[in-house]
């Protein structure tokens, strides 16, 4: 079996200008990999409409499941609804059960057209009802459409995880060797990886508190093949007179 | 005068699949800002040949300059320097002056053919000497070549940063208010951008310690259009009865 396909979009300025340290890519490709979706890239684009719907046309028909953070709040920037709807070619029209929740909730009075806008979804799109937010993401196609502010994009990850299709889970298992170099024990690991073709095996060099050295972490759905390989890379590090240590050391 | 654009363009299994934090893009968006180049757009992509040639042939002919991080090391899945080679269809070959270096340092007996890697650039390529690594970036047309382990990017990036072109510097600035929902000021924030068609104007919700709210950041080149558009913004929350708060509260 093949393992599913994504890629994430992430909308947001505030990425680009370095005001805010995204977070949201680092959730969702733990999530993806314990579902067994590999994550085959991620875009950061501006708030600006063709950039948007350039690249989710792009991701989409390039991907099995695309995920967009941000840009679905009530202000001026934010435009990921309108755009997704412009992408598929779909009206963006009121979407009645989520206007009539968020009218009774809100309250009519207060419930302006700013707020309208977030119950405005591409036609054919279905919410992500979600527990941190009234106004809900949505999914077209293969695309779900979620917020930009982690709390808020982890809840309606949530949400969605259990209709989300599923492959082997991608298991991850590494090694570390303190005192080690790269390029002493490169010609070593290509060995190794060549042994296990179906494995990504990466080399990490690290600066912990326990000293510096170099992570070797294998990566794929065959667990027995991960314990074969990290076994030849412990031995790998023990041959150049180091203590391997199997997860991160303190 | 119009600002030099940027893509960044991260080369790394480990982020995609969740091991590691990006932080990267955050420190290189912020440096962009102050030289004054617009970061456009960033993408993450695979260890794999041709995702990191397309890539990287799509962003340099897309953007004024192209920043990569990451597979630059000497072991079997750094491929980041064979690939720029591809890319501008040049021979990826040894160059002379950093081998020279980097086997008189390590020493003829332990410079062995993984080590030899990092002494291998595109032809044409300028090697980024930097204060952090022995074996260097390197820039070739408008793509800068870097590191994937954050300190020894930093260094590179210091080092390339005096030959990068510059434009006006990107400015931001903010008022919070405590209290405040996007939904109540969607309409005043829309006014105020519209007054100022050549800044960027962003509504960030927030939760802090001293209370959650929301964050009006104005972004550009006119330190004079900033002040009036934060003054705006000001006026704006003061008129919801609640106390705006300059810069980031406690």
């Amino acid at each position: 079996m093949s393992n599913p396909t994504a890629a994430i979009l992430i909308i947001g300025n505030e990425i680009l200008s370095g005001r805010t340290q995204d977070v949201n890519v680092n959730f969702i490709a733990k999530r993806l990999a314990a579902l067994g979706i590999v994550l085959s890239e991620v875009r950061v684009v501006p708030d600006i409409p063709h950039r948007i719907i350039d690249a989710t046309n792009a991701l989409r028909a390039a991907y099995d499941q695309v995920f967009t953070t941000g840009g679905i709040g009530p202000t001026h920037d934010d435009i990921t609804s309108e755009c997704i709807a412009a992408a598929f070619g779909v009206p963006w029209e009121i979407h009645a059960e989520t206007f009539a929740a968020m009218e009774a909730h809100i309250g009519k009075e207060n419930f302006n057209a700013a707020r309208q806008r977030m119950a405005t979804l591409p036609r054919g799109a279905e919410p992500i009802k979600n527990s941190a937010s009234l106004a809900p993401g949505f999914s077209i196609g293969n695309v779900h459409v979620m917020a930009g502010v982690p709390r808020i994009m982890q809840a309606m990850f949530e949400a969605l995880e259990p209709v989300l299709p599923r492959g082997a889970p991608i298991l991850m298992q590494s090694v570390y060797g303190i005192g080690i170099l790269e390029g002493a024990i490169a010609k070593g690991l290509t060995a190794i990886q060549n042994r296990f073709p179906k494995l990504d095996l990466g080399s990490y060099p690290f600066r912990l508190a326990a000293g510096s050295g170099v992570a070797i972490v294998a990566k794929g759905t065959d667990a027995q093949a991960l314990n074969a390989a990290i076994a030849q890379a412990t031995t790998l590090i023990a041959a150049q007179g180091f203590e391997p240590v199997q997860g991160e050391p303190g």
